[in-house]
């Protein structure tokens, strides 16, 4: 099992580290993906040095995608490698779960009408606005996307993402 | 089951926040002591509202003790009271979880000589010259002590903590 992240400068600290060293718990790799190689800083200080740019992630090669909240989001949808990285996986309806500010890459893709989704509550109306059903809870599953609210709902986000590629 | 956490300023808040969501992803539950139930502060500045202080703790309510690194363990060690709680744990022979300085305290509680054990490598003298015998590994199970190095230790970590309380 293979998972890949998006990451940019100022992304949630716990937001990127708990899914990252949970599934590499659970026995699998995760990959990070970001505008260059460069080592990226959390809003916290916490550093992550990316695998690969946008350019080179062959999507075929992942079984999930997991997409970090804080400022990082709203670089990474600026970026169209990246947003179509997202479509890719949307397209192959592969499991996609994203956390706090993690869903506005999902507006970017133009896949959230009509999706039940939770986020952080500063983009609720950015959801609602764009079509989606939103949901105030630790964790929403709809179909493929999995979304949560903040670093509090980290159990549930991920008690439900590794229960997806379990059965995936 | 039920988890103790021992918390001071200045923890490493990843060792904080990782076995802490993880052990609630299981579905446990998870209480953090400390010397007073001010909220205390991780050296990246995430925060934590102690449930209890040391005076309060009972050691027979709690299936295992988890020690978070950073330095925060210097700061509970100095605390006669935290060193009684850990004792508790040691007598009772309950499941004992010390990553990065989180050690520290063990040897405070007299408890080291003759365990294989990690810790930060900053600590590795005080380890072997209290008698124990210092392994540079992810992770390292004696009995029922487990203890790591670091951050990126987490999920050998908490691997093999969640296996020992899934037996206990």
């Amino acid at each position: 099992m293979k998972v890949l992240m998006l990451v940019e400068n100022d992304f949630e600290d716990l937001e990127l580290f708990y899914p990252f060293y949970r599934l590499k718990e659970e026995g699998w790799e995760v990959k990070v993906a970001s505008s260059s190689t460069e080592t990226k800083s959390g809003k916290r200080g916490y550093t992550m040095t990316p695998d690969m740019t946008y350019e080179d992630v062959r999507v075929e090669d992942f079984s999930a995608l997991v997409i970090p909240g804080g400022k990082s989001p709203e670089r990474v949808r600026i970026n169209s490698k990246a947003v179509e990285v997202v479509r890719g996986f949307i397209k192959a309806e592969k499991p996609i779960a994203a956390i706090c500010h993690g869903p506005q890459l999902l507006i970017s893709a133009g896949a959230v009408k009509g999706r039940k989704m939770s986020s952080w509550i500063g983009i609720r109306d950015d959801l609602i606005a764009a079509g989606a059903e939103y949901v105030d809870a630790e964790v929403v599953v709809d179909g493929n996307f999995i979304t949560s609210r903040m670093p509090d709902d980290l159990p549930a986000f991920c008690r439900e993402l590794i229960k997806m590629l379990k059965r995936y």
